[in-house]
């Protein structure tokens, strides 16, 4: 089955403790080839959206430099006809009334899988709040989880969002893996052990677009917890390709192969029992 | 198999951020029953090894607020004949020099596990490194390791560590879980998710614990990092157990269908291929 994703695209300009890229492909949704379909993709006349960041020594942490939306800052998504049944939906990170605003346009999606962060929880927490109401899997980091419920605990986190809405919630912890709540079920995912990390930004969009692809791709009837499961490693797998360089440049030149090679590293090395 | 266990007994005073507890039961080696042959105890007249700490609101991390030395200050672990010949041995966190004074007096132990902390890194390195050539795995804790290798990557820090003489090395994470080490072997275990943590006090001794126990008990030929893995899992079960209670308190009312119920649902929250 088929998935739509709607996001931003921008031109980033990115600084970790050892090198700094300007001017690079960014945003939540940028694809361009994979037999993806780029019809409704909608081009303003003005200037690109720009995003800034600089990485701090551990690369755990950002702080964001400078973000100018600009056309960004009026756009209002409008699907394509042939776009409304899609049965899968990523809404990646944009502002949760335009999130909504997608969802309003969609005709009984199957599956809504929705990313956010920070900034619409500081500032737009009713809207998202509302969003949440409607969405199957919420996606959102390890910090992002504790202010939004203000509890320490991650565990407690993921429980309590369910309780907004979603039923199932999946927090994303950088180095350590993921976790994916559901109703009486949990799974916990390390991360891929990687020595050498470039660029983070994109991580988190690449592990939504893995997670939301791999359910397009596999589920015939309905979503259960165990192939969310299999699609948590398998955005993590996306995830730690995208941080080996800049950009989308890892991701360009990746394989099925080297994603199924991937995949089944992950599985051993969390395997304790059965060993295959 | 048997498995040789030195360390200290103490009296610990604990505070949260919610409770404070004073005269605890505490070190890093305290047993009671449990067929354990405590004949080599050493009492020594005098005023008891005292510790005080103090836990952040996140429980992730404590403060040190007194340590009171007292007869510990001049201990040196004498083992009984019959202790030597032991084939497991467990190096709890003490002195390195005292750990290293223990094992000049077993004869050709079998596999030798050590645990450290900040504060012989910190102020014993030398005395550490001469230990390190002779375990056969370390555990420490992810500050410990990062302390240790001055590498802000657990991955590279972890391998580093593999280099100054284990063959295997064990980080703890906390809420996040743990990661072993071998030389082309790597697994990663996630921490079982409990919502609420009443004392972190005694998790890694704990773990060590149940980690050197598991091999003791279950390794008749060679400790492969397959038995390894489970003894990770077998240390964090125990270790979670731990902390739902202040001193020993939880661990003293502990059953082998807890642990067992406990390690089937690690098992069900880390696997995504062969659920079983």
């Amino acid at each position: 089955m088929s998935l739509l994703v709607v996001g931003s695209i921008a031109l980033d300009t990115v600084k970790t403790p050892v090198e700094e890229h300007a001017d690079l492909l960014g945003g939540s949704a940028f694809w361009k080839s994979h037999q993806i379909d780029t019809t409704g993709v909608q081009r303003v006349n003005g200037k690109t959206f720009r995003w800034s960041g600089e990485y701090a020594w551990d690369l755990n942490t950002r702080e964001t430099r400078s973000v100018a939306l600009n056309v960004f800052e009026t756009f209002s998504p409008q699907l394509p006809a042939n776009y409304r049944a899609t049965p899968f939906v990523l809404l990646a990170n944009i502002a949760p009334t335009l999130q909504s605003h997608v969802l309003d346009q969609m005709e009984r999606p199957r599956f809504v899988v929705a990313d956010t962060m920070d900034l619409w929880i500081e500032t737009t927490r009713a809207d998202l709040d509302a969003l949440l109401r409607r969405v199957d899997l919420l996606i959102l980091n390890d910090s992002e989880a504790r202010e939004m419920t203000k509890e320490t605990s991650l565990i407690r986190a993921g429980r309590k969002i369910r309780e907004y809405g979603p039923r199932y919630v999946a927090i994303k912890k950088g180095e350590h893996g993921a976790l994916l709540f559901g109703e009486d079920e949990f799974f916990s995912a390390g991360a891929y052990p990687l020595e050498d990390i470039h660029d983070p930004t994109g991580a988190g969009d690449t592990f939504a677009g893995g997670f939301a692809g791999y359910l397009a791709a596999h589920v015939r009837e309905n979503v259960t917890f165990d192939v969310m499961r299999k699609a948590v490693i398998y955005g993590s797998v996306l995830a730690s390709f995208c941080v080996e360089a800049f950009s989308l440049e890892r991701l360009r030149k990746l394989t099925q192969d080297q994603i199924a090679d991937r995949y089944q590293m992950f599985k051993m090395m969390s395997q304790f029992e059965v060993l295959t």
